[in-house]
């Protein structure tokens, strides 16, 4: 077993990034992770109003995966998520849906015992989450905004048991993981969640196959993870990959494939607070597998 | 029990609406709905290109409730609701998330038996739903547009088992339903669902209390509502509103509560292709009750 340590990390997925270790497919791996904050908030004292920017959002690594290359997809299965006792949320002015109400910056500390999440004395079931987890892009990108390579997904499905396919750049694909959750809802509304320090034990492998954006497999069905600037642009790529996806999958004429979307296909939202918004297209496993996903025209 | 025939409907929520039936609070009431189509694609040779759009969207009713009136909130229980065994799904040019690529009008009939639709030989579990439900509100509305009357939110969770709470805008409350769907995904995709005719069974009730939107109770949690052209605005109200019932029903602070929200409440999407744009936030009971949402002030 293979393990990163929570003081290898990056700020950024692009050509920068330098491998903190390297792993063989099969292998697994364990990313000890710090929180979003860079545990820079201790107390309800701190705020987001007096922290450093620049030690926001780190994520640990990166994983150098040998056979990885260009045009490939690298597949990420989560064996597991490990979070510590001690979780923040944070809000503040122009955080969020609603930042424009926020008068001033806001910090709870939440407990995180035997499974239950403490705000204050309501009691939330914990649903540890990975926020961050992408590969090297071809230009960077700040670890705090989702792209085609992942990033800051803020997908609550992202959790043990669930496999994800992220497209792969650069050569060694370059993984990195950060910004746990001890719990999310969709939305991620006040521009955080239980944020929380842990650690990741994944198995990784990489497949044959090309993907446009990250796609998500849990046990019941598959979704395209797909994040833009503009809400309506990431629902109109999503929709279009699920319609291609299902046209395939069940040898459909593409008109009959979107009228079966809209039958079958769910249209969800990961977050919307982020620099750009992530939404999710659910598309069950009875119409459609993983083959009609990865583009394999050439090989 | 009170029956309501498919040839008693409107075209609009409005003043214009003159009674079909009357009932007393606590009463059932049946209502025959045709499809959205108006019932004029009879064969997948008929498209949408060549219909009547004035016979589109039936709403079946209006029923006058008596004791309803403005500012109070009619409860609608959804007891039952039958389809009958033909459905029929349309997309055209411009329609739906993906018209642009459209390049004629399609229509594809579906046969509904023992709980399965066939959508060619792809099985899909029928969830009979409601796509147009709603009350008279102070100007007319057409029926396929939804807003803080209800009318056409297209939210598949509006099915037997579940509450719905409206408005009240106009004295008698009128409500009309219509619009049935075998099945409908999130989102509602390529304009249409699998449209079909058939019965809702009801029982209608009065409640003091005041909502700004239509509100859904399932078994485990209530879902607020709101419609608006473009999604972030509905999602902007949807939050606001939810975060104002979660500082009510927990006794917190408006910045506590928008932080808990960001925990536990999520953010979801109804349909995306109708004039307006629904969207539903959903909070699970364990954090709030009925009385929540409804405003009581001046009671």
């Amino acid at each position: 077993m293979i393990l990163i340590p929570k003081d290898k990390h990056v700020y950024s997925f692009g050509p920068s990034m330098k491998p903190a270790a390297k792993a063989k497919p099969g292998d697994i791996v364990v990313f000890e992770t710090i929180d979003a904050l860079g545990g820079q908030i201790q107390s309800e004292k701190d705020t987001i109003a007096q922290i450093d920017f620049s030690r926001v959002n780190p994520a640990t690594g990166p994983l150098y995966v040998e056979g990885a290359e260009r045009n490939k997809v690298l597949a990420v299965k989560i064996l597991d998520i490990k979070v510590e006792e001690k979780g923040v949320i944070v809000t503040a002015p122009n955080a969020g849906v609603l930042g424009n109400i926020v008068k001033a910056p806001k910090t709870r500390i939440c407990r995180i015992k035997h499974g239950i999440v403490h705000f204050g004395n309501i009691k939330i079931p914990a649903k540890p989450m990975i926020g961050v987890i992408g590969v090297a892009y071809d230009e960077e990108v700040p670890t705090g905004t989702p792209g085609k390579h992942g990033g800051n997904m803020d997908t609550n499905l992202i959790a043990k048991g669930t496999t994800l396919y992220l497209p792969i750049f650069r050569k060694g694909a370059l993984l990195a993981i950060g910004d746990l959750h001890a719990v999310m809802a969709d939305g991620e509304v006040c521009v955080s969640a239980c944020e929380v320090s842990g650690s990741v034990k994944v198995e990784v492998d990489v497949l044959d196959g090309k993907l446009e954006w990250p796609l998500l497999e849990t046990a019941d069905a598959y979704y395209l993870l797909v994040s833009k600037e503009d809400i309506n642009d990431a629902i109109q790529e999503g929709v279009k990959l699920g319609v291609e996806a299902l046209a395939k999958a069940n040898k459909l004429e593409w008109d009959e494939a979107y009228m079966l979307a809209s039958l079958v296909m769910d249209v969800q939202i990961s977050q919307i607070v982020d620099p750009a918004k992530t939404i999710r297209v659910r598309i069950p496993k009875e119409y459609v597998g993983l083959e009609a996903f990865l583009n394999t025209e050439g090989f």
